[in-house]
């Protein structure tokens, strides 16, 4: 079990388009169980399946159980028992001594660019990237399972 | 991924009484989601964990999917994360070549003695111990997970 810290911004199009990025890794990522206190979260990458299993929200802190599963294996929970699901493609970069990672969604959540960074403490500090913008992180609209059931298209207001 | 093709019988407790059997295990099982369609079951024994997704049933067949987690971090899910749980003792049992697991319940299922066989083919032969009473595969009351939420002590009539 591990607990999660991490906090959430939207991204600059503009300013990430010039940024030198290596490869992402394209997930596909479904929800099982989606509730205020209990994720079910299948992801894979193109090699790789993950089963995880989240616990309460509380502030940007929650627990969360990750275990690896064949990627054949996640492919099948996502198509067989998933009730919905997000596409995007993943970048990681360091950025002073930092690691961000830079998720660019695809299918119905098209033009949504949202950064995380995951830190040991809640109030730990840290510099931000200038293609970094506002902080969603309590924004619930933006959980990636509330963007597999609610995408970024559907959105009336975008600002 | 496997197949799951199993029959469950009842067991006649002064039968099984007598029955010389090897030491059982300690069974904790839990449900995260119990659907018709989608069962995620979180069990542990005294030394591992294990993490499950059960699919369809179709007869006495359901495809499952179970992946071996820490034993400690099966105890956090079922504290934290079950809905419902049942407790038990398995032995396990070579009878004519075939292996038998069965189940003695604890708990609000005291009393209960089930056990199952699994099989290759739905229509395999096999040679029943005469500690062997009914079949109850199809009897929904008796899934596990509908244990955990009506228990056998609840039952009107328990013939």
């Amino acid at each position: 079990m591990g607990v999660e810290i991490e906090r959430k911004f939207l991204v600059d199009k503009d300013k990430w388009a010039h940024v030198i990025k290596p490869t992402g890794t394209h997930y596909r990522q479904g929800y099982l169980l989606d509730e205020a206190k209990r994720i079910i979260r299948v992801r894979t990458t193109d090699k790789q399946g993950f089963l995880t299993i989240k616990g309460i929200t509380n502030g940007i802190t929650r627990k969360e159980y990750e275990y690896k599963i064949p990627v054949e294996e996640g492919v099948e929970l996502l198509d067989a028992f998933a009730e919905s699901e997000v596409e995007k493609i993943r970048y990681k970069i360091t950025f002073e001594g930092k690691l961000w990672e830079v998720d660019e969604f695809h299918g119905d959540n098209t033009g949504l660019l949202m950064a995380e960074i995951e830190l040991q403490h809640e109030d730990e500090a840290f510099i931000k990237p200038d293609w970094i913008t506002i902080e969603v992180s309590n924004d619930g609209r933006y959980y990636n399972s509330n963007l597999s059931k609610n995408p970024f298209k559907n959105w009336g207001n975008k600002s």
